[in-house]
């Protein structure tokens, strides 16, 4: 995993810069810096929540070139992207491919986020070893910075994230399951021309939702339960037949 | 696709409901419902920016039943996750997840978001279909709730979207590539036995960059440059030795 730094350019407002912050301490980045930023104020304090000491420690520079030093790979953001070839310099990525192409990077990539109202200029660009574009709406693409971040810092958590799910059934458990229904359908006495569609449509419905084991033990309790009660007016029966 | 609609419980803070009417703008999502909202004021106006007529459309309603009316699917969002199967109502998935599973759904999903302190009341998670954790840091897993839902809005978003990129290069240009560089190397006399391992790596480095067509003319241009400039000092020998 890379090492990232956030680079603001020129911030007007406080406010995202404590957002910012925030989401950095949300997404486990630490590494602030504010190039010729506005007043840092009560409302960036405020909105950075548990991401103030982020804030407090993010370092104040006035040139791109200190900001940019001793780091590997330079990475831009911009809501303007293009499919022109010869425009190659705004040609960009998802956040995502982003994320997947750099998560073996060891180095330190600096992630760069221009001012609300005009983003990056073109010298920055140019300069960048990648250009990110989050895709949106085509009438409506330009996000507040501190959501452009925070969706960058998703992805890029994201890709390094497997998320640990229940168990899953297995194969011998979701067969049982279905006999149990199969058994249900005869109780029941389920009209015999449905049965066999009623039953691919319960197995469908099953290997879509995907149950843990827990789920599995408690559908195969319902199930039982149902079988055991409905069968009781069938079994006298069988007694029945069997004295006769 | 589904339709979505947006409703948050009891918001505290003006300026997120704003912020998040700016990103259903940025994410193509227009159906905003407030329920039991503070004081809708200046901050919001200021920050919906172009999702200004969402905030301006939204309804303000009293009651959860009356929100999520004519609703097929209900979405809760929560910041704490849970892998114990027991409380299987706080067991969540991912956003993505849940965008890939709903891709599909052709009704009328309601995406909710609780309040910045406390979240979503247990009823409301345990009445919802789909719960969805976002993946943060351990430390500190409570986004603020307009980052929150941008993120989850762009994952519906970025689920339905394919990027476009520019045309990759066919395997028969990138074999001319991989011919005129070891022209290259030829005609600049480099060390023989180094040859191999220095196209291998040539190759492994293109592949790894997947040039567009117009990235492959451009390197062609140069390479070819480079080999006519570099065996101008090489021809006339050969017209020597046919000389001999």
């Amino acid at each position: 995993m890379p090492q990232f730094r956030v680079v603001l350019i020129e911030p007007l407002n406080d406010g995202n810069i404590g957002a910012i912050a925030r989401a950095m301490r949300n997404f486990g980045i630490e590494d602030l810096v504010l190039v010729r930023p506005c007043v840092v104020g009560e409302e960036a304090t405020k909105r950075a929540m548990h991401g103030l000491d982020i804030l407090k420690k993010a370092r104040t520079i006035n040139s791109e070139d200190e900001a940019l030093k001793d780091v590997d790979y330079v990475a831009a953001t911009s809501g303007i992207d293009t499919l022109c070839e010869k425009k190659f310099p705004r040609i960009s990525m998802t956040p995502r491919a982003f994320a997947e192409k750099t998560r073996d990077v060891t180095g330190q990539i600096a992630l760069l986020f221009g001012r609300e109202d005009f983003g990056l200029d073109n010298e920055l660009i140019m300069r960048s070893d990648f250009l990110i574009t989050i895709p949106a709406s085509p009438t409506y693409s330009i996000l507040n910075i501190s959501h452009a971040a925070s969706i960058v810092f998703y992805e890029l958590f994201a890709s390094g994230y497997e998320k640990q799910v229940p168990r899953e059934t297995g194969e011998l458990e979701k067969e049982k399951l279905h006999e149990y229904f199969s058994m249900l359908l005869d109780v029941i006495d389920y009209p015999e021309h449905k049965k066999e569609k009623t039953k691919v449509m319960f197995r469908r419905l099953i290997a879509r939702s995907v149950p843990s084991v827990w789920e599995f033990h408690t559908l195969m309790g319902v199930l039982d339960g149902a079988i055991k009660r409905s069968s009781a007016g069938t079994l006298p029966k069988k007694k029945r037949e069997k004295k006769v």
